[in-house]
């Protein structure tokens, strides 16, 4: 293999390559990106056997052929090199990378024994705005569970219906979903492992995604980029029940001014311990009450207010987490019992993005 | 205690008072920082009882008095505070901290129970620029020892003279000199511990600072701020006998592509393990090889020699570390056998900073 191609490209894609790389892999050839050169195209692949991407960029090839390269290795050096053009020439053993007067050789190993990518020809499913589905993934993917043993709430959970799709993220003390309108060609629902979106979102460019289904498999291919994950293969809570929209107490409230109250509760608590917050809805005062062993905080905010007065303890994490990512100025809480979940819904927007977060018991 | 006092005013001496904070001290007193409002004037002071600080800020004081609130805590309130001012309220045993609708009641401790500061009121040994100060410690501290059996290395040696002061980091692998003309009352040396000087980078302020020597101790005084640290009783090396400015080999050389090609030669070392990198002066062209299991790198530099051709081998990031604090663009090396150490000289500057470097012995 010997090609000559531009730095920028080539670190760009190397970038998107290691996405796929796992630094948990106990098998040595996965730790490395496979270069294949032919038709003036560089192709970049890399798996994880989870998760696969595969990239393409424009290059120069003056000998076709396969090679695998250490991912760190190669992409610390690319960075690195002195000028805008590079030159690749490779055996089965040494690729030499040379640019100026600067020249590497690198241990190398045949493209022969590496695993073998999926291979998807069908139809796209679906073709979403990026801009839509990085901030599906944003305002869903920090609600999923970190349990393994609950397998299915690891995972996003990916719902096709003929005039909407839906994204949730579910661990069991919160909820999050986010719909948009998009015409898919199949009703189904499939749950994605949160690392394949974390990727997806960091290679996004600035257009459109087609997505596939395939037995087992969802494919994302964006511009010149092919990521196929493994799909979660267990059955999902049936969400819907845990929704009724019916509520006591309504109240709209300035969404930074409420964050920044609950920021202040946080410095109470210190490393990985709980912290709580007491939220007292009065007659569209709102009262914030949280304490610990180093002290106590007390702040008042405003809202309006229709319906029940009500008080209510959170984990205040909970709370910041649902808030942080929705970006209207204002957010409607909807409130039934001190025991039953508490609704945020961005106020431009409450049909199509919903958090929904489960009380905390307050004693006595 | 009760004051009034700006926010960013307060955050501020805050953060120059935690620079004295130990987060290893076992004495619970300690990680608190003292507020002491009296005559208009807010002063706040901290030691781990080898480095104190003491800083004063402008306040309206409505009620004199001294606590200890513990620094991780205040510090951290007073930055997420809503307004720009807040109202401090203390007794020995709580400090009620306001701004806006926001109250935190925090526990604090009495000032009694913490260990007085040092007094100083002897006179300046000097008085040197901030810019000055600033340069010197980071073109030596990098060079002093971390090995706490060598305490003395572990520091910084500060040496007044009629005419001129100096600094020196030694570790028995490098030496750093840098030096300015500056008059002094008294010719001494002092050994400072790194740390002192560390922290008092990170505080100086555009203009000058005041040197005092007094038993045992060093003073630094920079606008409103005091800042003690304990020297180290300890006798250092004669390092003079190191420098004996005889070479065989002068080579001058662009500083930016050396440091690049050193950069891209520590691409082939892991972790922590020790990057060698040889160099061969001949006729003006300069070859940098270094490898290792990963590979291996060659690259070409050109520069202006006098003298004999000469190859050696060193340690890739000491080598960098005396380059990457100098300023210049181009740097003179002075060498003479591949056994004995080269010395690196700011062009600009010859006379005034000295990285000397020993080198490693190549097998064969």
């Amino acid at each position: 293999m010997k090609i000559k191609i531009n730095k920028s490209d080539l670190d760009k894609h190397i970038s998107i390559a290691q996405k796929a790389i796992s630094n948990k892999s106990s098998i040595q050839i996965l730790e490395g990106i496979v270069f294949t050169a032919y038709d003036n195209k560089l192709k970049l692949s890399s798996t994880d056997l989870e998760l696969s991407i595969e990239t393409q960029v424009d290059c120069e090839v003056l000998e076709e052929g396969s090679i695998v390269i250490k991912s760190s290795i190669i992409g610390n050096i690319v960075k690195k090199m002195p000028n805008d053009i590079i030159t690749m020439t490779a055996n089965d053993e040494m690729v030499n990378i040379q640019s100026q007067n600067s020249v590497f050789d690198i241990a190398c190993q045949s493209a022969m024994d590496y695993p073998p990518l999926p291979d998807v020809e069908d139809e796209p499913i679906l073709t979403i705005e990026n801009e839509d589905l990085n901030l599906a993934v944003r305002e869903t993917i920090f609600a999923t569970s970190n349990d393994e043993t609950r397998l299915a709430l690891t995972g996003i959970l990916f719902e096709f219906n003929n005039d909407n799709i839906s994204f949730v993220g579910l661990d069991g003390y919160r909820l999050a979903i986010k719909k948009y309108n998009y015409h898919s060609n199949e009703e189904t629902s499939v749950i994605v492992p949160k690392r394949a979106f974390n990727e997806l979102i960091k290679i996004l460019d600035e257009k459109t995604t087609e997505i596939i289904l395939i037995k087992g498999h969802i494919a994302f291919i964006n511009g010149s980029t092919k990521m196929y994950s493994r799909l979660i293969d267990k059955k999902y809570i049936d969400y819907s029940k845990i929704i009724n929209g019916e509520y006591k107490t309504s109240v709209r409230v300035n969404r930074n001014d409420l964050i920044n109250s609950l920021d202040r509760a946080l410095l109470l608590t210190t490393g990985a311990s709980a912290s709580l917050t007491k939220l007292t809805f009065e007659d569209g005062e709102i009262s914030i009450n949280s304490n610990s062993e180093f002290g106590r905080l007390d702040e008042k905010l405003y809202g309006k207010q229709e319906g029940d007065n009500i008080q209510i303890a959170f984990n205040t994490r909970y709370l910041l987490d649902g808030l942080k990512v929705i970006e209207d100025d204002e957010v409607l809480l909807h409130l039934n019992t001190p025991l039953s979940p508490m609704s945020i819904y961005p106020i431009h927007d409450t049909d199509n993005y919903l958090y929904l977060v489960l009380p905390v018991r307050l004693s006595q």
